[in-house]
């Protein structure tokens, strides 16, 4: 398999811990897209979606969805465990990673993508484009906002958010919280559990081996 | 285990299919959204988060997130698979219900909750008001047509959309294309293959069981 990344975007970010975590090491290509190389023609012959991450199988076909590269990944390599063992652990770990996703992660997407200039008429990934709409930024930051609130109160008296163990949950949640840092939205100083528990995840080994973000 | 449902509401039908496809027997509730029950101080006990579909577990934990109550019961009850057997069943299987949700779904719902009169600051679902944003409303019709098109061609030769067999993907996309009629956006009469499709899945006993949709 091969793996397409720039080590500077939320997505790939994303995957990038969850290699780490695992332990993997896969054949890596970059992907700048601040360069636009994912509107190459030799990048969009293998993701005709012009998005990173993706995962290209040994069977030619493309993986392009975060979670399922994530999926993928524990499935063949099944140590340690992101995405819960038991029912109730699977269950968690979905239900956090599903609000972090879309109290959070997306909302903190709708506020760059809808408010930075460099993304003009580039409101939504992929192959089409869409105009700019500035309330949806605004609506955005409030979003995360609400939603560092929502993780502050789940992390009182928790090392992580939804199980007694990392998980795929802590992932989206951590680069979520670095992202809506790029649009200005940070934890208030009263939020002591949730900047506890992203002091703790940043200095895990799997993070300290990204790059800084932006 | 108690089951929260409305059978007209499109995330609580992706579980109700679900469920049925499993053949499973869980007391419900109905919680009339219509109605403003999901309001009530006895419903706002079981979730504060005033949704549906969620589901109450027997230690008293509730899952809020259609995805975490589904992959919950699969856990569970592993037969007829849902969300795939291999790793690659498992990923593609992802990577089709993500789309599903990412390009259409979520779309859908964009273009219903700030379009119509009855959602007037109830634009994101979720106890915090928000103001309707018109213009995110034609984003959202303009993006299920988009996926519409992308459905129709991944399921030229195929009767699935992820997999040989029927699956979570297949769900949310079903209830992805009945959604957004509710917005006015249909597949176009060219859209042979997911005319097709649409027509087999609704003619499945899980889908038949559901109440018409609004």
């Amino acid at each position: 398999m091969k793996y397409y990344d720039f080590g500077l975007a939320p997505n790939p970010r994303r995957v990038n811990v969850f290699i780490n975590e695992k332990g993997l090491k896969i054949e890596t290509a970059e992907i700048n897209l601040r360069n636009g190389e994912q509107f190459s023609a030799e990048f969009l012959k293998v993701n005709p979606l012009a998005t990173v991450p993706c995962l290209e199988l040994d069977d030619g076909s493309v993986l392009s969805e975060t979670m399922a590269i994530c999926r993928y990944l524990e499935a063949l390599h099944p140590t340690p465990c992101l995405f819960g063992a038991t029912p109730l652990e699977v269950a968690r770990v979905e239900q956090w990673s599903r609000r972090a996703e879309m109290e959070g992660f997306l909302p903190a997407a709708d506020a760059l993508r809808n408010g930075e200039p460099r993304f003009a008429n580039r409101a939504v990934p992929g192959p089409r484009d869409y105009a700019q709409i500035a309330e949806l930024a605004e609506r955005g930051k409030a979003r995360c906002l609400a939603f560092f609130e929502v993780l502050d109160k789940q992390l009182a008296g928790r090392e992580f958010i939804a199980t007694e163990a990392f998980s795929a949950a802590d992932i989206t949640a951590y680069i979520t919280v670095e992202f809506a840092a790029r649009v200005g939205v940070k934890p208030t100083a009263t939020m002591g559990n949730l900047l506890r528990w992203y002091k703790a995840v940043g200095e895990r080994p799997s993070v300290r081996a990204l790059p800084a973000p932006p």
